[in-house]
């Protein structure tokens, strides 16, 4: 959620007077907090694939966008939204077909233990409902959350989502633990030292009278900066909230989907079985959908007790266009791809890296890499205006990036899943030569 | 959200093994949060305009569903979705014309001082965002709301959702009042009754130090069982409110879009002006959207000092779909068909009374009709069994509808707004027979 290269109307350069007037409307009509990326932002009519094309007919490289995971206007994910759309569209209080096999086959790609779905519109009414869920089933309130954590935008999830800045007060019953960032690592143990910061943060809670509830995290921290190894690494963390009583939640909004390369989820990777899954973003490929997967002793817990009904959540259309992302994910066997062309694109940034000292690492699973910038690579002083300048040079190069991390200095880099080593080689290009001018 | 009709499969009756099996495979898949309308449950396969149709090829009519408001699968809306799936799916930090152009022709439908619009994906998030817009611009925290408000389902929004019933607990910042209840009233001013109870509300807020952001109505009061009149009633409690430095929120998740007959907006009845307004189920006949709209003093505190970014909200394929939405309701004139057909069913309701004791109450605005059942005129006696049996009667007719209220004894009647004289007729005469039978 950080906004290194956000627009601002003082400093904007080179914006033409048409965008200049689209901007003022957008200002005008829906207020200050919409913002936009870059220093000349982009405005698009069509996409295709990796294809983001703008008002000019000009292509741009779409190496950011993780919600369109199986390429911009998927043929066949339109066709099965088209389709269902004029069939049937309805809530879940009847019976339909739908919604069963969907969930079937959802749940297929999950632990055994994670038997039921709840489904929603939105990964922040995902990760609403899985605490609502946490705390009925533990009977505590308290969670641990990472310190750069961004989990969603309910009043609820905003304040487990520091990454949100100072407009939000984190409360009481919520503890923050640094990032299990390898890179800046002092101990080297990285799983070992991220337990202990758990460990720690449910001592606090405990001396201050708060039940555990829940770990809830992101299993690629994203917004933390992309930390992806070594794999494994979380599980101590993991059995230090169950020994408290807490659950552990994995937030796969990010990596989830096949994104990772080594299978379906993000938390796959670290061989532990969360207790509670959400999920999101490239779950209806844009289609306004996401979930909550639990063990079902836990909604038993939730739902005798609790009704929970979301209108839109589940509906024939979102099952359909569902089910149809997953087809392509299997038959364009996009998470060998994620694999292949994530390891292709990260050789090639680690070659850069040999020409251009201010790459100081490279990190990341299949197509989720974190490239993180530096001043000095025995210091590690973040390249925080660097890499502004580096993704408003590659949007020039019609490049479509963005960063994260504390200082803003680790470039996101998650193309759709239909990326082609072709498309990894002209992105590397364009980055070899923007770091070249920087 | 009072589920008098709720499937029971112990008192099921008439179901089928083929929905058996479906039923037991839903439980299995989705957990106890999942209930069903219906004794005898409706497996739904195709929808068409006010008619639903069952697996058997079975025409329903539909006489509940407010969120396919302009009718199911309109060709209008569906075209609309398909194409601009088919072109462009992408999130708000790059420029696009269409959330603009949508968001121009909204606004307009408006007063002049509600001027900005958020876009979210479903009503839960439009009211949780509403609910910190409040906060953020008013210092305060205290919110009133009715007795059996529904306001949605994040956790912050189901705390402010009391026929959400025992599972939640509502917080000490929130007060209730009771509905505006003209049928049981003692008082003749129902207005005057309303704001005093606002007014003691707020009242105890401050003794107890808790100052106060916002009185949030649903401006038809649905779950409360439906209080539309005297039109201009809720100007007092809105009064009283911003005396005391609040805001009014109209929810018009429930009225909005010209089902009320007599304008857009529900609001618009009692000649009050919001301070924000909420919306959603048929903002996208189906299509998950919603979004807050709100005086651009009130965006502006809140837009600058907290980040918000909603991944799916105000995408170019909700934005076509909205906007084809108001294409239906203008070109089909469908304000003034839900004020027609609304009075006509009215009227037909009242004639029925004559003849059936049972009726206690007819009343509502345009397509949003409540029917009140007693056992005793006199006493007003809910006859909240009568009308579940009532609700599973009419079922078996294949006429779709449910019931509300704090004894559920409240038909709540808000069919698709094409719904005509014909098909007005086919419910009234379901109803005389069904309760000819009770």
């Amino acid at each position: 959620m950080t906004m290194i290269n956000a627009f601002d109307a003082d400093a904007a350069d080179g914006v033409t007077a048409r965008d200049r007037a689209l901007i003022e409307r957008r200002a005008r009509l829906l207020g200050p907090a919409y913002r936009l990326f870059y220093a000349n932002p982009v405005h698009l009519v069509r996409g295709e694939g990796v294809w983001l094309y703008d008002a000019d007919g000009e292509a741009y490289l779409d190496v950011y966008n993780n919600v369109a995971s199986v390429g911009h206007c998927h043929p066949h994910v339109v066709a099965a939204l088209s389709r269902q759309a004029a069939t049937l569209n309805t809530h879940t209080r009847y019976l339909t077909d739908g919604i069963l096999d969907y969930a079937e086959r959802l749940l297929a790609t999950l632990p055994d233990d994670l038997a039921q779905v709840m489904f929603t519109c939105t990964g922040s009414e995902a990760n609403d409902l899985a605490y609502r869920a946490a705390r009925a089933f533990t009977g505590g309130t308290g969670v641990i959350v990472t310190q750069l954590a961004y989990h969603g935008v309910t009043i609820a999830i905003s304040e487990l989502s520091p990454s949100l800045g100072d407009g939000i007060a984190i409360p009481a019953q919520v503890r923050t633990v640094p990032a299990p960032d390898a890179y800046r690592a002092k101990n080297a143990d990285v799983g070992e030292s991220f337990a202990a910061q758990v460990r720690a943060a449910i001592a606090d809670m405990t001396a201050h009278g708060i039940k555990p509830a829940a770990l809830l995290v992101d299993t690629i921290f994203s917004s933390d900066g992309v930390f992806a190894d070594p794999t494994g690494f979380l599980a101590p963390a993991v059995a230090a909230i169950r020994e408290a009583g807490g659950l552990f939640i994995a937030d796969e909004v990010q990596p989830g989907f096949g994104r990772t390369g080594s299978g379906m989820w993000g938390f796959a990777r670290h061989g532990v079985v969360p207790d509670i899954v959400t999920m999101g973003k490239p779950m209806g490929n844009g289609h306004p959908m996401a979930a909550m997967v639990a063990r079902p002793d836990i909604l038993d817990a939730f739902g005798r007790r609790t009704r929970y009904f979301n209108t839109f959540g589940g509906n024939p259309v979102s099952c359909a266009v569902g089910m149809a992302v997953l087809d392509v994910i299997e038959q364009e066997a996009l998470i060998a791809n994620a694999r292949d062309v994530g390891a292709y694109m990260s050789d090639g940034l680690r070659a850069l890296a040999q020409r251009h000292e201010i790459i100081g690492d490279v990190r990341g699973a299949g197509l989720f890499i974190g490239v993180e910038l530096v001043r000095d690579r025995a210091t590690k002083a973040p390249a925080t205006a660097e890499t502004a300048r580096l993704v408003n040079g590659l949007r020039d190069k019609r490049v479509l990036i963005s960063a994260a991390g504390p200082f803003a200095n680790v470039l996101k880099i998650r193309p759709p899943l239909v990326f082609s080593r072709g498309h990894a080689d002209r992105f590397l290009s364009a980055m070899d030569e923007v770091l070249g001018s920087l």
